[in-house]
């Protein structure tokens, strides 16, 4: 008898969707995008608006380290939903949470964590419009995001094509050299643990960056750039070559790694920076440069997933610290 | 310091319910019905289609008896959720589930667990579109589920009159019955348990009966029939007075009551029938009987909530085995 234990959350997330698919009639409330295709599914509507939507279940003893505050707890909590609906391109709707508190947690900590979750959802432009809440030993917080997006905007995991320009937002590795940290108890800059632990999910820049009608394929990093990398050229059936001295890496963190080795490992195979990774025209990129901060790293080939490192070619892993759970 | 377990869910609903209010700026993404006043979320999309949403959490130590089966936990999962989607008349157009898996949980129970939601949801006409897992010290399933209506067929707690019938669909007491002998490890029918830890979500029932155009107010009963009268009455501005002998309860619950105050307690204490509370203009009596199968129990007055019993007039108190946690 196989133990939950005894197998990989990939593994686990193919079982079940095998199960989801397996003899479903196509009608009218069959998703465009499905159970673990994509950052979030996809479902249409009436008229060309389509709905997307996310689940993310965070809870304390694998997501919220000892030195989180309540307010970030809720924070994260939203931000890590919106960032799959940023993936998408789309405006966020709605938030929902289901909080499960435990009996000794004090009532002015869970209301830190409901402005938490209030103040992400605000600043995105939606709101907290429903949730649940039960007792719970293990504060559990899950999150239920919606966002709405016109058809002609969608921009899914699939449709690189090869020459594409292989781009990422903001600066990748700081929840690497964070992790690192608070695990082997040396100091960090508050600032980067601040990021860390409040990320910024990319819904401006997402929504912005569909517009262009320039970007072919996207997805978020929350699982790492590596396995993000192997997501997108899986979905859409190319492969990568990056740079690794491209990669916007904070200056801080640049500080932190002992050698390039580990920088490689915070920046390239580690999840938790909810940044954007997405795939651009080549010819659009002297109109897209406007909407959206960004770092080109790399371009789309025919196959493989490879970086250039120090002027050689090494192949890149399909792995990445799995902090946060897999979507289905 | 207030500590969690001091302060009842209700109370802390209304705590949450306030921050989330407060100082909210009204836009196109604020939702028709918001946080913890209605049975779903409602958002107005484009056009006249309206989108319905609910989140609930369930977790062994709270939800899953000894012996319910992981597809029953899965079924009940979707359930609970579906009855809520049900409450507004909406038609349900997908399902969302994140699962908090125990390391040392058997795949194969996963796996039946999964059957189990696909079953319910396939059942109501939907799907599972998505999810998230994770490893978790205590079995959680919290689902999503999303719903679709015409502006026209929204049915909310809010719009019972004067004078108008109030119905209930299905049978009550059961979950009372079951839990009752669970606790005290009395026997009892394997049907009724089955149809406890198996509920029927009135998702046909709550379409046909909005559309007639009959049905003023509707909810679930899930926290049960005196706080769900309850609900409704603050949420409408009116009383209710129903008849005890009126309330439908299978004959083997009738059985297994000691005397009429248990039966009473059951019926109307108790939380886990997921039955459809409404309110109907009594002039569609006739229209109304062919679409679902209900019962009516009493009729809507213009405040206080009492109850005839054996000839004689009391008060209903707004109390319920909170089986299941609150809908924020």
């Amino acid at each position: 008898m196989t133990k939950i234990r005894e197998i990989n959350e990939r593994e686990l997330v193919s079982i079940i969707t095998e199960i989801m698919e397996s003899g479903l009639i196509s009608n009218r409330s069959s998703p465009l995008v499905a159970a673990g295709k994509d950052d979030c599914a996809v479902l249409e509507l009436n008229g060309s608006e389509l709905l997307v939507a996310s689940t993310d279940m965070l809870h304390s003893s694998t997501d919220f380290p000892a030195g989180m505050t309540p307010w970030q707890m809720g924070w994260m909590s939203v931000a890590v939903n919106l960032s799959d609906i940023a993936a998408m391109g789309a405006r966020p709707i709605g938030v929902m949470a289901a909080l499960g508190l435990p009996p000794d947690l004090e009532l002015d900590n869970v209301k830190e964590l409901v402005k938490g979750m209030k103040a992400c959802a605000g600043i995105y432009g939606t709101q907290i419009i429903g949730g649940d809440i039960d007792r719970h030993d293990e504060l559990t917080v899950v999150g239920s995001v919606l966002g709405s997006t016109d058809k002609a905007h969608l921009i899914l995991r699939k449709g690189a094509r090869i020459d594409d320009l292989v781009c990422v937002t903001g600066e990748l590795g700081t929840a690497g050299a964070v992790l690192d940290a608070l695990e082997n108890d040396t100091n960090v800059d508050p600032g980067l643990i601040e990021k860390f632990y409040q990320p910024t999910p990319r819904i401006f820049e997402g929504m912005a960056l569909a517009r262009t009608g320039c970007v072919t394929s996207m997805m978020d990093i929350s699982d790492g750039l590596a396995m993000s990398l192997h997501d997108l050229a899986a979905a859409s059936g190319v492969g990568f070559v990056i740079k690794s001295e491209d990669i916007a890496i904070h200056e801080n963190v640049r500080d932190m790694a002992r050698d390039d080795d580990q920088l490689v490992e915070w920046s390239v195979y580690t999840g938790g920076d909810f940044e954007l990774l997405f795939t651009l025209r080549p010819e659009c990129i002297e109109k897209i440069g406007e909407v959206a901060k960004f770092t080109i790293i790399g371009k789309v080939t025919s196959d493989s997933i490879t970086m250039q490192r120090n002027g050689r070619i090494e192949g890149i892993e399909a792995r990445g610290f799995q902090q946060f759970g897999d979507n289905i």
